[in-house]
């Protein structure tokens, strides 16, 4: 089977499977997203684009934006990066404040929400204007310059953001924390804001895929030593505390957000992208990851 | 550079570090070790056998065992082997205890010690004479009948296990260990003090990097979907809570033990095993890691 | 009212209300009390014996015991016994296991059953016989030659000590139990074994509410200083984690076990025991700790 | 010996003993002050005042300001407010955070700085101006107009308020805050940052020995059963993770505050106040803990 092929027959067989999880619903914006959309997209570093259903769609990135964040403050940053947040996999649920309380406000790995929230303070110290430069990043990225955040899922995110000003304010008893609190939170749920189609996300992980180059015109974005470790980093702490699950069933480094997207990317294949909105109890598309999982099946292909 | 002269620049960059690191010491058999020892060796799919220092040298293999009793519990059982154990990352280093009676007594994976506790209990119920079987199977991976115990390892292990016993008389009151206490114990003991070198390790993995077959004769010995399986559960849990630092800095599946081994293997390209006893206060092999960081480096290869 | 008066009144007022709790279950000779089994009785430092119920009916003193196995030793030991269990309360019922790995094996006091180990250790450590030593003492206590271990209970325990034999070996590994695991299991479960009544026990607690000389015969068992100690760890620690809760209502330190009994004294006042089987969601007798608010709230008198 | 000997006699012996606390030092306020100021009030409800050193000079009282804040939320409120906030003892240092989230946001009691803020967020909800009131409440105890907060250390500690801040933000993200975040703080700050002396303590303390009335004109300002409840709170609560070893060595209910005061009272007989700077480890005033001590020792009584 070609990737098409392959495609159309995951739409087939998942259309098919009655979803039991739930929609994200701790902000109205993200509760009222129609729960069967469904679309898939694969962007192949040889042969190009593949997709089904709504996979042209914008819908809230979310947590995949934590990889667009670290990606910015890799290429500004050295070593010096991971003196301010770790990259082991986080164990659990919990973790995030316990493991902070222990670990003196060093966050387990940049993609859970403290850790992200740290690469985000770095950038607002290293970037004159961040909101601007990682919507320009992205722009580069995917060669589209009408990608941009969704205003009312900026808004309502800034009203339940308690948790993470608490992870901050915590953050910053521990000196891990230089700027002002609200100019970091602000830059945070900006980036959590963007809206992108499969088509588009696709496009924007090339890069991971390609070794640091834009497939489009060749142009180098960071050094292939970097890509590799944030491939290595989205293996491990890419799927909240389903990473293990992930790697074992699907075998490729990805990103998962609430907003029911998945990316994933096979270093020198492709990238793909799935959307599905309806979460399973651990906060991941729940047909997102069976879609991946069928992918890897029929190409008969992982990174392992 | 082809493998044997990166190597041989490894082997004579490394020399020069003076180690920090202290040789395991909670049984004097270990403690005895000279810590000066190191010894590399890799067996690649197309070209074959490649090393340095002493890497013929046997030694007690003590966690890369559990790769073992995980593979042969995989060739007896399906999905119903992962109901008893999970597949995700420990989290930290004290999550064995706190994390089993949160999530009533199943280990986080297989790598953990309560987690190859239970592989061992299910070996048991499963096999007529495990400890002949399990050296069986390691003879054939390694196609050489002379691989056996450490009888001084294994009689020391017996009197130290006071945490292990712990461990299984936790797990037997949650109802997650079926057999007696001792023969568990026993079994698990008894693979921990297999002693091979840095080949025989090599040779051993080799069906990790082969797709599930013997090289030495085609032999299938599981299938693919299996071994990749294994090799995700490498990645992200074979290093106990450094295995996201492995995975970031070397980016090959892995597994390491309190011997100072230290066995990763690169799909369709090698299985590779290096062996420098002082460990780093994570309780890897802190030669070893080096010594894989810089081959893949040199190579230009990883898995990302 | 007096105290018969206000007994009387409680039993009234109490057998009215449904119980809601459980029989403990974990042995079948706890599961088969007859769970509206219901008694008190007051012992008076002035007044002697007041009481209501099944009074005099013998029932599975279970951690009540803890009070008595810490009593011999401290008559035994002075400082040293408390280098090796901590006098703080454990705040959670997690925490057994946590903070034991925490703490290095200290347990954090002697009312949890890790710290009523490491006393029953340090009993066998001092004494000869330790078994008949403990039912001695508590037969001078009482004045009663026929108080004695249950059988049933006691061989039914063995064989359902699993967490009990995982916290020994967890502190063996730490070095804080001396002698032989098993050694150390079968004291400890032969006090929990032991059956008293209402009264019984009662008279035996008579000495934590008369300085520590037994009132019979005014014969010093223990000096004032340290019967205080054993009242504060009563205070703070004699309820899991529901010490607080039951310093709150009640006022008065005591001891509970699964058995459905619970002890309290008020010093220079009196000693009372009130047994009812079933339990509360945190492990005590719901109805006992009820006849026990009510006792202090009709009688006016908390040591508060 | 009378009160006045005994307390010259722990004056006498303790001024010998070098310490090896450290003062204070998170706020610049606290650190600078003098660590050899030594206090002590005893104030007797039959026969009146005891002292000795520095009793009449005032000091931060910090979280000795909790049981001011407690004792008039329960003025205002009856079961509701422990719908709020338990009554258990934290365990260890670091359940704060741990236990709120296990506990979703109710804080482990009135007395860890979670709890406090809790209570000031109810009294926000329930008093018009409640720095005043609280002002007011604390000068009606003592009959003296004029304590006061210091403005030093109520701006300081304003800027070292991120932990406080996190927890606040933390409860509010389960609805267990219902006013503005920095409102609640605001009070919070506000009660730390008062004044007293040891003399001041011991007069304000009094209804907590009285049953809940002025004793210098009898009002009745508490039930005496409120009273008997938060007695039982400083019992079990009243000195973070050492609260059983003050249990322990004193025997009585009390509050320590991290500028090294100590309130403690014997119902019936009396308040007593002392101060001393540094602190011990768990953050008790060292030579506080000490004189207290000798004090239910010289004077043979304790509530136990």
């Amino acid at each position: 089977m070609n990737y098409q092929e392959i495609l159309t027959a995951i739409q087939s067989e998942l259309s098919k499977i009655p979803s039991e999880g739930e929609v994200a619903s701790y902000i109205p914006e993200l509760a009222k997203i129609e729960p069967t959309k469904f679309g898939m997209h694969l962007y192949c570093t040889n042969s190009g684009h593949y997709s089904f259903g709504n996979s042209d769609e914008r819908f809230s990135i979310q947590s995949i934006s934590k990889v667009f964040a670290l990606t910015r403050a890799m290429s500004l940053l050295d070593e010096d990066l991971f003196k301010r947040v770790d990259v082991e996999p986080s164990g659990d649920p919990f973790n995030s404040l316990v493991q902070l309380e222990y670990e003196n406000g060093i966050p387990r790995n940049p993609f859970i929400n403290a850790g992200a929230l740290v690469v985000c303070d770095i950038l607002i110290s290293n970037i004159k204007n961040p909101k601007n430069d990682l919507l320009d990043f992205i722009q580069e990225l995917t060669n589209n310059k009408e990608i941009s955040i969704n205003r009312e899922v900026f808004d309502s995110e800034k009203k339940h953001s308690y948790r993470n000003t608490a992870l901050l304010n915590f953050m910053k008893a521990f000196g891990n924390i230089k700027n002002d609190i609200y100019l970091v939170l602000d830059l945070y749920i900006h980036l959590c804001s963007i809206e992108m189609s499969c088509k588009e996300l696709s496009e924007a992980f090339m890069i991971y895929a390609n070794g640091g180059r834009l497939l489009y015109n060749n142009k180098k974005i960071l050094s292939s030593e970097k890509i590799k470790r944030i491939n290595a980093i989205m293996q491990t702490c890419g799927f909240y505390d389903e990473a293990g699950e992930f790697s074992f069933r699907v075998g490729l480094p990805g990103k998962s957000g609430v907003g029911g997207g998945i990316v994933a990317i096979h270093p020198g294949q492709y990238a793909v992208t799935v959307w599905s909105p309806p979460l399973n109890p651990k906060g991941n598309s729940e047909l997102g990851m069976l879609a991946l999982e069928r992918l890897t099946t029929l190409t008969g292909l992982s990174i392992f």
